[in-house]
């Protein structure tokens, strides 16, 4: 399967460069019968979109989103659904600074290297525009979700040295803060950091953290296709993501087997929990039916402002200032995009997860008992 | 495609259980006219065999591996290469203990949600011994890679709290520690590190780190196939490993835009170099030529000794003792099955990265011009 | 993968309805470099386009193609390329007489079976409009078989009973043919037959042939993706099509051995040659570089305007009259989509066979050394 | 996916040459829970074994086939099932006739082409011998569609030029002949005309006709993996196979769509039924849920005693006789392969056909309600 094509059953193909025409998805493999309208996805698409705090590009772009099909009378049919964002807002801009130079920290050289030549105009497919189609189709994942009672909910948990501290936290609220910062307090230190950062024509990263609730157990499928495995690539296909961890992550290496396995309980009621949950609700890379929590790095915006040494493509050693309206910081932006490739691969697993049981696939073929065609005058000529 | 296959054109399929028959692996898109035998192969499944050294399980297993197809006047042909290790030393004991119980740590329970029942002997599916097959194919992958110039090493970064200091570490030495660490000092620390958990009846975790060089610039399938984003599933989908990062990873999350971009330069001989590889070898998820640097958390050793809180199916809360032969950690034995999962994964990518530009298909196809089979005498019998 | 995703590393991704927004393709894995506009694109849709002949629908659709994604400056750029045809001339007609009826021959009880409900406005994403994307994107795989030497021409072969002479036929002139018939004869009789079905308000199939030259030996990979069962689906997977054949197909049922088998021999210069081509160029599922020779039988259109017996949702028996404007057979249309699709496969299977020689991987790769990026100050800061 | 790896969630890789270590077939994605042992296998393989009649080759092989993991207590258990059959009789005969050679109607040239070389013992990977990989593939997946209520049948429907009358055929008896011919009568004709051919050290080919019965209405994928673009696939790429087709397949492109469509009707009980089945079971590529009829065209076999014209390695035209023990018509032994091929692909497209609407998604997963395990006492060390 090619680059831009994911998913196994619930498959998203998406198109598009940062100064072209639009940017798009196809979802292909969405079952029929879900509501869905525009209004739905543009929600999605307006938690991404540019310009809505000074920690973010001031372009200015409505990044309106069409459905082109799929959708019968406010319903899936089935069949794929295309989305399309058209462009606008591109300056036309001078370009010959980038055209011939590499930008340091920029996939400028890896694409001379790999395709021969690229569109540089605004990064050209490596632009952070790529992820509308991620988050198009994240919506429509999400809706899948919400129908079978799973919600994803990402945040952000750290912006460079500053981390929220948990016990301080309401996830539901992190929208009240421009940095999608669950920690009030947290919050407005990230704001001083990141203006200390503008100030000094500079950038930062974060850390991204999900957590799903209402997965049902024995969703991934051993060996290679794991659920934490399929999250991690998911993940980790995010432009700017440098790192993925599960649960405890990189600090279950410093643990003992006693401090990190989490016993299993019965309460009162007869119903099963768990102790603590340091693997993140995957065991041997299946849910467990309990929280998945999943951590993201994201590396600092690397467009700044300060002149930085590079070479052109004559083989030459320069210094290049990056010009243009940059994000000091992705991680705000990147959230919904987080979560949105979390979601796209929980559905495709939940689908994959339907043919582990064969007393299941029966009950489903039962209940499902279609209207067989008999053939009373059965018609021989093709004999 | 299902779980236990991996990989688009260079593709694996592995099986077996830890007590059943055996446990074995079909490479399918090798090319012809690799050099190999059973001895090579065998050099890497040692690597990862148990009873190599008191940190590992004492269980006495050959694991010796039998080629059954693929291979003629040792040379691949480019057919299926069928590789198998048939199983020794089931030690067929009493099973009760885990047969109905969950034990913590382990995928027990989601396996009987998932399936229903499971095999419980000895973890069945779940067991490390499924990392045979994919070392039997590591072996395969790195072949080729060597062939092309490409090297990927592997060692122990960390045990526990105890972490190399690359100063003092010679990765070329690290096969010389019982623990696979490069840093003698730090080798030596950690032994003793296990001891007192082995004495403790307890168990350790760490950290893998693998080092890639000679990879050629521009091999990477954005958006969703990039090269990190497929590296990452390939690690993660290694049983115990937690997290995955490239190049600083979770570190990069706090530096600045200015300290994590790496200036490119050209030395004196016009020879491109980088000034610092923060980005572990990878930009827009495409090769940049320079080392391709990974990191694995490894969680502890589920499998202790000591008594443990869990449940069991007759839903009843109850204390379990694991009992067996089991690895106090298994960082050591897991370094080459993380070599084995990059050098899949990159060999997968390396064909893939083959179709990027026209111009070189045309020339491969020029290059490689076919005994074009002419038609003199045409049978138009068909039409 | 999903229905309406197709290919290995040349991957299509169609879109659309009938009656929806319009019809799309995404095409992935197209390599850089190739000079694509719409203008050339556009050729190939208008052979598919209705309204060119009496024995097409007279429906008028320009069927305008737009390239939305992955051309810079005239060349492709190797990222996704969007081509959409946006819908017009939908009458937004009365279509209650379809909505709740089957109508025979059609797929309208099977997409109700399966998705529960339909699109019926003109057939949805079951009607013959969908192939604007496999036209689409076939264009594209054309003109990269084209840069490798590579054509494929596909002709009617047989409207009804009346089938072409090849001895009369000059396959370069089919397009004189209102039928795509080579044999002027043969075009006027099947003009005849057909004008005589839409008379009675009946409907014609008949046998398109493509026959692919310059195709290089040892292509198609044995066992599941051989050459010919990778074209058999691709040709199978369009609408209309009951059956396919490589070179004497069912004739060869009937051959012996000795008939059949088709003898290689060296001509004077040393050049391989065969005396027959029963085979149709395939071997073992490997293409032996001679003519790839292939036919697919069209049912004829099941759109009528003849009164026909059929059921409705209610489940009551009832006689149906299928109004609207149909093509009295589809055959002249569909030789593009033959084309369209067998180039696509083409592609891809050419962009598989190039990994299947070490060797050849080996001289690729040094042919294309890549300019690597060395580290004479390597940064350990991650160590 | 490459070429011996084939299935989307019901995967199957088989490997293995002839004259090797012996063939396999690796399983991923069977469910849990089917009953499964050696000897149910050994039925369907036992059905392609050679030297079971005088029209097939005497080499004597029993083809024993072994369960080496994916079995527990006599249960699938969801993980791979890897079946395996070690050759035997393997004549280390004189190969230097074919080595150097290129025998007519093989894909020795073509090996040579796509490989550089190849294992020219028996024919290697392209021995009919690959087929008891996807036998004992067939076998489990035949298993899963009886649970289903789905029956995959064939038979030999011509030998030659003498096909079988269907009025009195008796398809349930097709094995009381030595063809595999259910009309008793054609049965005793082909075998004269077989021993004809036989004694003119000549061959001959046939047709396989196929029937399922069971098949739920709405199965099959829009628009590139459409039933009947699958199972052509899965067919075609079966060693001889020159034609597929459906329904009234070829036989329809003459027909009218008055004739073709077959109309739909209730009874008085209200049960659907067709007044004929031209379509064979699919319209639009989905199950309409009457019988599916598929037939395959057999090529003669290409190995004759008869001394034939080809070439060799250095380029000279030559004489060649291939020796050894051949089948006269590998027919009747291809029947089990067919059915094998298709049940396979029918298991696959059931299994995919379970997220075709979100209701049924829904009811799924409520119907299987996981014991969720809740978080009482969260752990919040993580953060």
């Amino acid at each position: 399967m090619s680059g831009s094509i994911y998913g196994n059953i619930f498959s998203v193909a998406t198109w598009g460069e940062s100064h072209g025409r639009g940017i798009g998805v196809v979802i292909d493999g969405c079952p029929s019968g879900l509501m869905l309208d525009e209004q739905y996805i543009q929600k999605y698409l307006n938690r991404r979109r540019p310009g809505q705090s000074k920690y973010a590009t001031p372009r200015k772009e409505r990044d309106q989103v069409q459905i082109l099909s799929g959708v019968f009378e406010g319903l899936t049919t089935g069949t794929p659904i295309s989305l399309v964002v058209f462009n606008e807002d591109q300056r036309s801009g001078d370009y010959s600074n980038i055209m011939n130079s590499y930008r340091p920290g920029h996939a400028d050289y890896c694409y001379d290297q790999k395709y021969g030549f690229r569109d540089y105009r605004g990064g050209g497919r490596a632009s952070g525009r790529e992820t509308i189609g991620r988050v198009a189709a994240g919506a429509v994942a999400s809706a899948i979700l919400h129908e079978l009672g799973i919600e994803v909910r990402a945040y952000t948990k750290a912006i460079g040295p500053i981390s929220i501290d948990m016990a301080k936290s309401d996830i539901s609220k992190a929208h009240f803060s421009p940095l999608f910062m669950p920690d009030p307090e947290a919050s407005v230190k990230a704001e001083e950091f990141l203006s200390r950062q503008m100030d000094e024509h500079n950038s930062a990263g974060g850390i991204i953290e999900c957590i799903v609730t209402g997965m049902p157990a024995g969703i991934g499928d051993p060996v290679f296709n794991k659920l934490d495995a399929a999250l991690a690539r998911a993940v980790m296909s995010i432009g700017a993501v440098k790192g993925v961890e599960i649960g405890d992550g990189f600090a279950s290496a410093t643990l003992t087997g006693a401090e990190n396995n989490d016993p299993f309980r019965y309460d009162e009621s007869k119903r099963l929990y768990k102790l603590s949950n340091h693997a993140g609700g995957i065991l041997g890379g299946i849910s467990d039916g309990s929280e998945i929590i999943l951590r993201a790095a994201i590396k600092p915006t690397p467009s700044i402002l300060k002149p930085q040494l590079t070479v052109n493509k004559s083989k030459e050693n320069i210094e290049i200032q990056v010009e243009g309206r940059h994000d000091p910081v992705v991680v705000p932006r990147a959230v919904v995009v987080v979560e949105s490739m979390i979601a796209i691969t929980l559905v495709d697993q939940l689908f994959l997860g339907m043919t582990s049981q064969l007393g299941k696939i029966k009950a489903f073929y039962s209940m499902n008992a279609q209207n067989s065609v008999g053939q009373p005058q059965p018609d021989k000529s093709q004999a």
